[in-house]
């Protein structure tokens, strides 16, 4: 009967995120950042809409703000960078700022680290200011170097090095509550996006509830358009790619359908 | 005098920036955004302190709502994406919603599209859409493909193509009154960032004006860290990053100083 009733139901409200990327190495240029593409394709093989990301400074009051802003917009925020034993690794003490949740040595974190460095002596200050968790929350693991992230509420803190963020993706995700995957359709046509706007705009307007993107680029010295259409309901994006894809083509005979889904 | 008495006049207050980045692509994972790390460089090399990037998706009261709040809270606000042809480019009609600025046909922006599609029968309903700018707007120069940017109040509106996107962003920096470019230097060490923290923690509070990272990386299999000193103080800079050094090589003897500044 519950099983049924699930199936019957209509469909759950949406899973929306945020993504917060803490590191003042994104904002001088020094480092490219590698983690919003990699959270933003995980997110949406998981069925969850990644809505926003935003690239902040290591500096405590903004960490803050933005934090509190994002938890009350989004289902599930994530952050990366700042979980380190530097002084310019701030995160917890921004959670603990921003959530009113006292930070405490996590025994937990603390025998994770003892094993990987592998003597208490080994266990110096800077260390374990990575046990200095906020009471209360839940642990990610971390595969490759021990110090975990940690969840508090709807915030998931995880590591900024690229290794370990997508370490701490890979232990969370299977743990997440999921939407239907996202899947896309696109249609590449050798002419300019202008050529074809009048069909996307008529599609996007008979499918509100999908995504339609259009994306020029140059092959061979020429202008090309990459037309894709993104959702979650599987039949709704074929169909709807079918139609574009007909009218395209009655215009342009050599635009082509692509054959494969990924990339989203 | 008046040059003599602005040699003299005390620091210009700092010129603050943010990114706006629109974009379903970059949210979905489809596209790897390339114009957030090019932007931070240019602005570093131009004095320009970037404090925040955003991420968005192409929907009118999404980027109205953060157009709204970039613009209140930095200096300079530039965007990248969504100033095309087709119905997910939505950027001047928000732009319009933000700030209570019409848009009108630009004169200058159609005369520079005829000449680059060469005939008015080229310039496709589509096409016009490009032309229709907020009144009073500055324009931004595209040297790729013609259809120009827009400048209105403290928003700088640029295309998403990485290659417009830098020829935008080249036609447009030497206008911008900035200050004393940016310069780092770095250290680098054969050892966890955890073993030098107390000497970092210590700079940094000793140099509170200047940004001190510490950057883990692995070489050879091996732990190393990268410090780095950033700030637009030249001999401020170089006077932090004597006084790391000498005290990271009393610990650590192989740790180096890095010739070079860039990158940033």
């Amino acid at each position: 009967m519950t099983a049924s009733m699930t199936s019957l139901s209509p469909a759950r409200p949406p899973v929306t995120a945020a993504l917060l990327i803490i590191g003042n190495e994104i904002l001088s240029g020094r480092t490219v950042d590698q983690n919003l593409n990699f959270l933003a394709t995980q997110l949406s093989e998981a069925g969850i809409a990644l809505q926003e990301c935003r690239v902040i400074a290591d500096d405590i009051p903004t960490i803050v703000r933005h934090l509190q802003e994002l938890s009350r917009q989004y289902s599930l925020v994530f952050t990366s960078g700042g979980i380190g034993p530097t002084h310019d690794d701030m995160t917890a003490e921004a959670v603990e700022m921003a959530f009113d949740c006292p930070l405490e040595l996590n025994q937990i974190a603390l025998d994770r680290l003892l094993v990987f460095y592998g003597s208490v002596e080994q266990l110096t200050p800077a260390r374990r200011k990575m046990t200095l968790l906020p009471r209360g929350c839940g642990l990610i693991d971390n595969p490759i170097s021990a110090a975990p992230g940690f969840v508090i509420g709807n915030v998931y803190v995880m590591a900024g090095i690229p290794r370990v963020f997508q370490s701490m993706v890979g232990a969370l995700l299977p743990s997440l509550s999921t939407g239907q995957a996202f899947i896309s359709l696109t249609i590449r046509c050798p002419v300019g996006e202008s050529q074809i706007a009048d069909i996307l705009t008529h599609g996007q307007a008979t499918y509100p509830s999908l995504q339609i993107g259009s994306y020029p680029y140059i092959k061979d010295g020429m202008p090309h358009t990459a037309v894709v259409t993104r959702g979650q309901d599987t039949d709704l994006v074929k169909g709807c790619t079918a139609a574009l894809f007909a009218q395209i083509q009655a215009r342009v005979p050599d635009a082509m359908l692509e054959s494969t889904s990924p990339p989203a």
